[in-house]
């Protein structure tokens, strides 16, 4: 994949215009209040993970419409914290899988949280299993998640996800192991997307993150990705409106709603983006179109010029082992 | 596509064992029965359909779960009935689309129902648009709508589907344009699979079937598809099982009563096939495993050797309207 | 296929310069006055189509050089006319088929009348069998027709192409059942370049043409299409000149004679375009240019925004319906 | 591509039945007169090939139906003959080209014959310029040579390059240059085919050949290679039986007087023939079809294993000036 | 990726005949003790690797020929040992990259040594940085490394690695961290490889290993391999003996010396693989031949069916970390 | 692969700002000097090419670091000389292969040399046989040769190739069969590259060219081609900097030393370059940059509109052998 995008010089000054509906703030502010009229319902409990060095509890919550949202919760072995705490969001097919795959940040020291995105989690399969429990999940709809309910935004999939994800800070906010105001989201390509939603949305939540890192962005300028990439899962939406030609304007005035340019405008916490100039599935203009608009002026962006969407990886981690570090330390400090 | 399957002469008489669960018919009979617990509802409403010759009825009944389902009905222009009836099934992401699109067999002098498909539907857009209005829609699933609920019969989505097409038959012999003891069902691909399909159940929902022309089935010989080709819909089944390893046996399981060659078995109309030796998507094992444990003599196969899954086209309208003219013909002497 | 081409704003003002060659209007005068030096031997013989409400006649008549060219022509069952009259032209690869297979107009009216495309049919099969009965079929080229020819424009494939469609005009006009006066030509893709051709040609044909509605049109705006894809038919043009790299000049000058951006400014008929914005085979960029050149004011152009060659299919149909039904309801008002 | 056919063992026991039709010999000893009814009308005119070491001749002479055919003769510079010969076909696409670009036999010390292929020569272009002057070319047929008269051996486009290539050798022998009694045929791929016709009608035609060179030869088992491979040109048939479904049987009955299984039975001079054990083009079944019919015992193979295909390429080149140094040598020996 | 190899049945029962060289063991007895007269210059210096419940060590000891080759030592924070220790080789393109990159079995409290690939380490970057520091290494080859010096087993690129692979083991077992009795080896695709051939070797080396756990394995069965895909990095073999078509039984003479298959029936400890029905890159014939062959009957495979070369992935790490676990507590209790 | 990069009318002014290091010359000064402290050892050894018109010598030299270098010289059979004289350098994978293999300027009356491109030779086989004898060749690398020794211009391949380029214009001087005043460098793709290499460090060299001719050439503007195109071999460099993410700077510094931009402004000799406007290898940008900035204005270049890499084949050839007779024939007259 060679570049196909914007240059870097142009990329750095992309500011495009992406329309906000009116009704945002009302829209979301409604539907955090709606989700905390369900009880939350967390639980943590211990499991055997079969690790020497890391705690693991399985982790339930009531997310959207009430239904369980399932994660793990790591962290140090023998902690009883309260930690500073890292909430990460998958990719898109990921999910929580077995109970020692992902535990980076607790090896790191502190608590790290992951959570189910429900629906999904093919890819990893293991103990992933939180179903989107919603009377809009069959929708007529492309294969894949990207399009069910895709007409209202009151239908579509990822209002669950988001609120899903609102209420998992709501949860691990619970937990003795968690120091509730050290908490910094992060996750890469649909967990990009989320992080930045969760980012936008915790002022909303009445949450103060104290950062937020999304690594190669999905959900972000959703008109320009439909122009510029063919390819899954942004493609999912292109084949809907294939087919359903006059769709169009309903679909597009959806998306706007979940736009990761207009939710990271609400957002205020600091923030670590990462992009790869050569990223088909998240093109780099659409990342740096939320990197741009984003809310808070502490913020950075480290860029990878040769890669698709594998982005940085272990480069990545170690940006952010550093910037989690510094962020918890300057915390801690205060 | 090369020949990748077996040689004619071998297809010819390839009958694989294929086990068939314990409980099939049973299974099956309990779920009629259930979804005949549920008002049909079937309603038949003309609509301007932009054509001279060819009259529309916009069609609405009680599928499983009692949720509405769309369908057209045409007949000739001025018709009054009753006429010989073809129940059309679609294939994979199809939908009724507008109303003028799908005339064929009303033309040919009969009425012509055909039927949406939950859920799906992107591929026509138009007026395709039957929801599956099911709490396990929402189930862990790979994009697609083949592994939604896969690990449990109840809760799979060729469950909901294949009573759909039977309470389509209860619908259409409703109407006064239809002449109830006269209706072949049909379809190409899945809507070849859901005939298959519709035909085995028949006689447990009490209906005599004048007939059932499948061409280039999906949903045959499952086990084999999976091992013999990659490509959709059979490779969502396929990607499921690459992420959820631990779920192949109940997957399998799952499939074994939704498997064409078992329900094919207890079929009894006289049937018309159709396959296509190049054919990747439904290879022409997994078709003719279900032609040949078909469960009545009087049957035939139109083979396509060059094609692959478009199989006859036109060629196979041209056997089917000489079929359904001397099946129709027959019937009438009576 | 994200959008390769021109954004909307730029393709509904793009008006490229194409040269038309000075002898254009003279060399297609001569062109057809030849033509019409043969006898036309229009015959039009009743045939079973195996349909109940709809006639169809097997149609033959002298194309361009006299061998006969093949048709159907579709009425609803029992009328004598004169109908109003839809002349449609095939796609690439396409031809008439079976006397079922293609029947809208009929069934919303309408005469029907379906050209072969000569030497093609091979996608269709069935009764399709116009040669290409030419000595000059078999000058040096690439395979498939676009390069049969092309260094000279009294040679080139479409020359006879393009009359053959003139003459299927001359000869549904002496069937009874047509309206000679009620006319309005339309096609997919290749067929939508012939009609821009027919109608571009119609006015030094002295016949009156109702309406022309290609839907993405091929053979428009040959050079930039060679430029901006490499899919075929259009390839077909670039592997040509890839090997016999001293033809280039020769074959654009052939080309210029060709173009529906040239043909289409000499039509006078209303025009309804559709055009695909993901196209990669009629790229919008060479709809477009043919749209804004077209000869007649009265225009309008179906934009579909996430289509790739596809196009508008059903959606086109039911804006087709509509038009053509307008056109022809305002003629009978005269 | 892995190895995709028979194993090497089962390949040199490989003799399929292939049905040669009753008349085969009485088709093409009646072709094969009715050509020579035309005058030759061999010319040799000295041609500019800027090389210093070899001389060039630009050759016309009648082929099939009485047109021209175009090629070259090469050989030594300053040679004034008779020069043991190797007469050259080219592969599909193929065409002479510059008079400069394929010398190496005659930079062997031989006379270097090569021959255009009616109608193509697209792939090399420079002076490739015989058409396929015949009212055949345009009958209906898919894009490529393949299919082009399909339907009866006596319209079928090999029918006259075969005799093309049999003239050749009636022209070449009429030079001063060539030794008519010491000509050996040769071709890769296409040009394999033909040469196993020309050493299969030579008999036939009165010619003794000194020898057969067919490398990864084309045009053999048809049958075998339209089930095995999907690769043009063999692909260029299946594509027309897929559209043309009824024309299966005559098209294989047609092919059945081309095929080089069944021409190769009638040949009676040594031959060295190449095959690629991974060649998707030219599968080795059908290549070793033709080398075990083959009607001479003084035969061998060489056997390129990893290779697709290209085959032997250079290598080839060695084993081939070795045998042909031996086969002229002999000759001169006697 | 469809199944495309032999059935799980045959797979069970695959044990082909796979000809190991006479002088299998004399080569790699005298490599070793090549080797083994070089200092093995082992240190073990901590780095801070990011993390808080890790400790981790740059390592660097004397590879083939003398030169350094680089890994990492992780082991449970301030453990001081000696513990039980995996051993654990990189697949193709992989390295060490960052200390803090792959942790699981220090996480699982044991040692965990990765080791370096000479010449490799560009899919993971970082601080992966070990040259093939060879005279050979520039030796004629296909890009990529497998075909590097292949012509002879002294000089071919995996006589290198295989040897710094015993190395390790030599290395390692100088830590105070480190258990020398308690060592298990293991990786996936190359890395399964290597740990066959170290299995193989240990013997020769006088090194009791507890345990050997190939995931996927590469590096087996080369001539069936060769044979069947065509994927790297086999396909740059099949590359090689494209050009150089001389060196066909010479390059099959060097691989038998490096084939899994060979190696593995020297292996003397108990072994659990992996492998994927349907990996084309290690196919799975390929991997039960070695496994079939693999010399200690305590022995057992893990089988994915849908799966492609990513195989078990967290499944198969869970059935590591339990036979891990037993293997160590068996061992322990004695 | 329609046209990407810029158009025509851009192309011809296109005249990039291409940062030359300030030790360029410097750099190559010294590696020329140090080269020459090697003794030349060429020698020029008869082989049977088995060719009747053409002389070959197996000619040996000293290339950088003292290794041999393998080459071919062809001559007119039974020259004597001193002749004027073509240097030919091979595309990537390409070698010397056999003696008969490549002889086009020796069958047009000229000397001709190929040399082999260490380490590479695989895509010809035969007798291509030289290593790259070098301590850097095993440095850490992605599979080819483009990246090994990338991170510092003293231990890059190319900077052995290059001097093995100028090396073998002192090895062929030595000849008697050459006039060494009367010397024309070319190749294509990295022929192309390394002739205009040669071109730039002859007058350093103190070698007086009579002209360069560099076709589609290779190893021109880095920076931009790692932009536009991924394909190889420019996209080994992007698959090096998709791992080794912090060597970007490095990389391209050292790429500075050894780009045809760079390089090529230090040329002195006329120039014919030739360039394909779709060739996705070498894009026409890439060409245009090293043709604009050329040294000499005495410099053409001819532009295959419609070609890929492929470019002008034949066509050039004979452009070539025009402007070859024409350099040779105006210095013949001095």
């Amino acid at each position: 994949m060679a570049m196909f995008d914007l240059s870097l010089d142009k990329l750095r000054e992309y500011r495009p215009e992406v329309a906000a509906p009116a009704d945002l703030v009302d829209f979301w502010r409604r539907s955090i209040e709606k989700a905390r009229t369900e009880d939350l319902s967390a639980s943590f409990t211990a499991v055997d993970n079969k690790l020497a060095v890391i705690d693991t509890y399985d982790v339930s919550y009531a997310g959207f419409g009430g239904a369980p949202v399932k994660g793990w919760l790591h962290v140090p072995a023998g902690t009883t914290g309260p930690l500073p705490t890292v909430v990460q969001y998958h990719g898109y097919s990921g999910g929580r899988g077995f109970a020692h795959a992902t535990t980076l940040w607790a090896q790191a020291g502190y608590a790290h949280f992951v959570m189910d995105t429900r629906g999904q989690g093919y890819s990893s399969g293991g103990l992933s299993g939180t179903p989107d429990a919603s009377p809009y999940a069959g929708l007529n709809h492309t294969p894949g998640f990207m399009t069910a309910g895709i007409t209202d935004p009151e239908t579509y999939y990822y209002r669950r996800v988001y609120i899903d994800a609102v209420r998992a800070l709501d949860a691990v906010r619970t937990s003795p192991l968690v120091d509730p105001d050290k908490i910094i989201v992060t996750g890469g390509s649909q967990g990009g997307g989320i992080s930045i939603a969760a980012a936008g949305l915790a002022p909303l939540a009445g949450i103060d993150l104290l950062g937020c890192a999304p690594d190669v962005p999905f959900l972000c300028h959703f008109q320009r990705a439909l122009e510029i990439t063919d390819k899954d899962p942004y493609g999912e939406i292109a084949r809907y409106l294939k087919g359903f030609r006059h769709d169009v304007d309903a679909a597009l005035n959806t998306l706007s709603y979940f736009d990761g340019v207009n939710l990271g405008r609400l957002a205020t916490a600091p923030a670590l983006f990462s992009v790869a100039l050569m990223d088909p599935i998240c093109p780099p203009s659409t990342v740096f179109a939320a990197y741009n608009h984003y809310g808070n002026a502490q913020k950075d962006i480290e860029v990878y010029h040769y890669n698709t969407h594998e982005g940085g990886q272990t480069y990545q981690d170690v940006a952010q082992l550093d910037w989690f570090a510094q962020i918890f330390g300057a915390a801690a400090q205060k």
